[in-house]
């Protein structure tokens, strides 16, 4: 690992079974479950969005983002993965930037631009961070239905990642977070 | 669902990444994981299973326990489900049955013989029964390491399966322990 890069993180919330999104990439079940969530709580979005510098995200990912109509991100800075030359300007284009640099390359580069805090979003994204061993925090929201199918948080690896957990808690309407670092040992 | 049912719980630990076991079956990661919790703690298991009457698990799973060399089971009644007419002999063959019905057959006829409470295990067999809506519990404990690939312990599904989280906790050596209920609305 790079000695110098930014602190990676992943802040996402899976159905029992894993899964970020139904096949088609809905989020309906995410929708309906939040629902259910009291107004003024948001599990530590905002504070966790406040220590961020730059957000990095796949552009499957960024497409969705764009589909529900408000940017979500103002005044955060945005890097859509992508192997096009373009993505779809988004309605603050000023702070969304593509990019086809290899996870490695882009933390590299975003360490001398002085970034401290990346926040990594999207499952094929976060699944190639952690291939290559970059992720350094996972923060995952566990939401409590089945889906039986979808696109899954994880994928394959080439060997096992212990992590250390470093919070847990649980939500009278039935959320669990927990967060883990990348574990040292 | 039938009104008369036992109630039938799963308890089982499994990855970051939802597998019980690697592609061949292998345990060690969830060894090594268990040499970590302090003399004693049993993360709730023998309370569990002090509530159970009977045990159900696939004969994949019946097998890796032989394999265990240790029956861990002794005193307790285990039904193991199989299309074959024999099943190995446990080292205590007077509590193992085997049995091809399907999970509804069989839990309508142990609430006949009086069972109150099943203990089913095996990821396949959990599979079946929850794709049947015959799951009331589920007990996942969750160990802090992501392997990558191997044996899930969820499957597809023809429809959601919304559940209601009953407890959860943490533990210091890095295991979250969540019950959930089977919702009813």
């Amino acid at each position: 690992m790079p000695t110098g890069k930014p602190h990676v993180s992943v802040f996402i919330a899976t159905s029992l079974d894993g899964f970020i999104a139904r096949p088609d990439g809905g989020l309906d079940w995410l929708e309906r479950a939040n629902a259910d969530v009291p107004p003024g709580e948001d599990c530590g979005y905002q504070a966790f969005m406040a220590s961020v510098d730059v957000l990095v995200m796949g552009r499957l990912t960024y497409e969705k983002v764009l589909s529900f109509g408000e940017w979500p991100y103002a005044g955060k800075r945005v890097i859509v993965l992508s192997s096009r030359k373009q993505v779809r300007p988004a309605p603050y284009p000023e702070v969304v930037e593509s990019s086809n640099e290899s996870p490695r390359q882009l933390l590299a580069r975003l360490h001398a631009e002085g970034c401290r805090h990346v926040y990594l979003d999207g499952g094929l994204t976060i699944q190639g961070f952690l291939r290559e061993g970059l992720v350094d925090e996972l923060t995952i929201t566990s939401i409590p239905i089945l889906l039986g199918s979808g696109r899954p948080l994880f994928g394959p690896l080439s060997t096992d990642i212990p992590f250390r957990l470093q919070a847990s808690r649980s939500f009278a309407f039935g959320f669990v977070q927990n967060t883990y670092r990348r574990s040292t040992s």
